[in-house]
């Protein structure tokens, strides 16, 4: 395998980057992939080996009991939910009813799972872009408002965002999106990263879900929880619709261990406030970090990354990185609005984002080297 | 919920029977999958708890460890493997490519699964029937030799068929199979139960891949491993076909445990050798048990499982196997073709068959009651 020629296009891939810094996974300080570093929380971990015992048999496929945790933590009847293999395997079939309305409107730069879910059904996507040319700009507000709302036929069109925006961490309010939402057949919002804002800072639609049939909210639970190996997330959306899909997919998509971890995690509120803590404290120091190193510019989004700007270019910064510090970055080349100089770093601990700023210090200030 | 309005398509479903029984999920001797008692190996255990901080990081998404291990143990080169959520994941991609025909030929009585994924994409299905009429003349071989191969209008179509076949256990040697494979557009072959067969009986095409593009095999890991509740199956294909189902769904679908454990346990030949002989024992064991109750007919299958005609009512009978005794049969009732005088049950421990027994003819032997 030629590491460079086989470059991912999501974060994460520990596999490649460690081909590439020659070591083993497993001693890669990952700041591609968003995770929170808090976690797992020691009740994911307990609710997992006490229900070991639930591998000899098949999940419930109605998957009642996770379901309704996820309703008591959203006050939303368990109907208008549906778990998922990770929230990516509920994008695709997302994606499928986006694909049979003339057109759908994609906000970019865009997590590039979109575009796989997209096109496994033959989308025709209309970019909305966001304004990179001007720094700290990035509106999801503005983007959405000159957004088109009707095929060129005069047909209403579907609409996909995410919200808090990846990788910009632009965060768009509720009130404003619930203006829109009547424009459109149908709004996915992959509300991925919400979690990470505190309660009274959330600007969540999903509460808009049982008034609009035409709303679907995609949530993570492996993101927030730190558990992306075990594969979870939901979609809120009208029980007719998530029906449909349950008839398009196989009945045990999630499995045991996820249905049953998913259940206790949303309950642990100690979990929960230690995250918005640490966010809130780690967040500006990394910012200020950032700001501080020549030819950075970071953007202070709303959620757990900061998207940074780049004079050098950042491919390179990203294989100096990982070859001298074991330290990966996700670079934003697979975004085609953002290329080679801008990356996402996820905010870990404030010991690792030291070992980030570090790294890049010391690639930064060696000039023209590597 | 009304357990009886609401009876499951699948075997397996504790939730459900528990619910009919009165008594915990866990309570219930589940004769309904078709799971391995023996299982989960001590290997699989050990492999997962070795593996719990993969959860922090998102799978590998080509799997490389696994498909590698697939591959030695199968002998195919790795890039002809593909892993899934389960071969019920696969099954529905493996049924996007055969709705691109005219028509797919599908033996019946079927998995009911196999209808939902066929389904899910508007495939045309033609049936191909056993012959339920003569007593043990479920013949696999006679079926294939008179389907349709070909669309009224002469175009080639598919081919969508289990072997061992579920739920009468016929088997149909791979010689007589392969002959067929130039007859179809695609042919999609499931071997969910093909690893219970000792090595020198198995009847399995999957060496034929190499060299057939059209052909599709599916393979399960949780049924001959009882961890159905992990989720892990894999197809072996050609690699431009499973290319495209890559493109089609999300990059990380099989969990991280699963992908560990998946790696360790085709090396697991203790474990494998401790099932063949488990099986070779109680298989006829309880076919002679069941033979010699009133009114039931077992069929002396080449899977862990035994279909089994009733001259009374099956809904009945489960009914009262699992009030009176938390003992689940699978009835037919999803399989038209078989309907309400059929049950299968799966082959467990020998002292767990014997509680089948007792439970069976307790109520059989009181006549009418119930």
């Amino acid at each position: 395998m030629d590491p460079l020629a086989s470059r991912p296009i999501h974060g994460g891939n520990l596999v490649w980057a460690a081909s590439l810094a020659n070591c083993s996974p497993s001693a890669i300080l990952d700041f591609s992939a968003s995770i929170n570093p808090l976690g797992p929380p020691a009740s994911a971990i307990a609710a997992l080996q006490s229900h070991l015992g639930d591998l000899k048999a098949y999940p419930d496929p109605q998957y009642c009991e996770l379901r309704s945790a996820l309703g008591e933590f959203h006050h939303i009847p368990p109907e208008y939910i549906l778990p998922g293999n990770g929230a990516a395997e509920l994008l695709t079939w997302a994606c499928r009813d986006l694909a049979a309305l003339p057109a759908t409107c994609v906000v970019t730069p865009a997590f590039s799972d979109y575009q796989r879910a997209l096109k496994a059904f033959d989308a025709t996507v209309l970019a909305c872009p966001l304004d990179p040319l001007a720094h700290g700009q990035w509106d999801l507000a503005r983007a959405l408002s000159i957004a088109p709302t009707r095929h060129p036929a005069g047909k209403a069109i579907g609409l996909l965002l995410n919200n808090p925006h990846n990788p910009t961490g632009s965060l768009l309010l509720s009130d404003l999106l619930s203006a829109h939402l009547n424009h459109y057949a149908v709004v996915v919002v992959d509300e991925a990263f919400m979690d990470f804002l505190p309660p009274d800072e959330q600007q969540s639609v999903l509460d808009l879900v049982v008034e609009h049939p035409n709303l679907v909210v995609l949530r993570s639970l492996t993101k927030f929880y730190s558990l992306p190996g075990l594969r979870l997330g939901y979609a809120i959306a009208h029980p007719d619709r998530l029906k449909r899909w349950q008839e398009w997919r196989d009945p045990w998509s999630v499995n045991a261990l996820a249905a049953a971890v998913g259940a206790v995690i949303v309950q642990d509120t100690t979990f929960q406030q230690q995250t918005w803590q640490w966010l809130a404290t780690a967040k500006p120091l990394l910012f200020q970090g950032l700001s501080d190193l020549p030819g950075l510019q970071p953007d202070l989004g709303a959620a757990n990354f900061l998207l940074v700007r780049s004079k050098r270019s950042v491919v390179q910064l990203q294989t100096e990185l990982l070859k001298q510090h074991q330290v990966l970055i996700r670079d934003c080349v697979s975004f085609p609005a953002l290329g080679d100089r801008y990356f996402r770093v996820a905010i870990r601990t404030e010991a690792e984002n030291q070992r980030l700023l570090d790294g890049l210090s010391q690639i930064l200030s060696n000039g023209k080297e590597g």
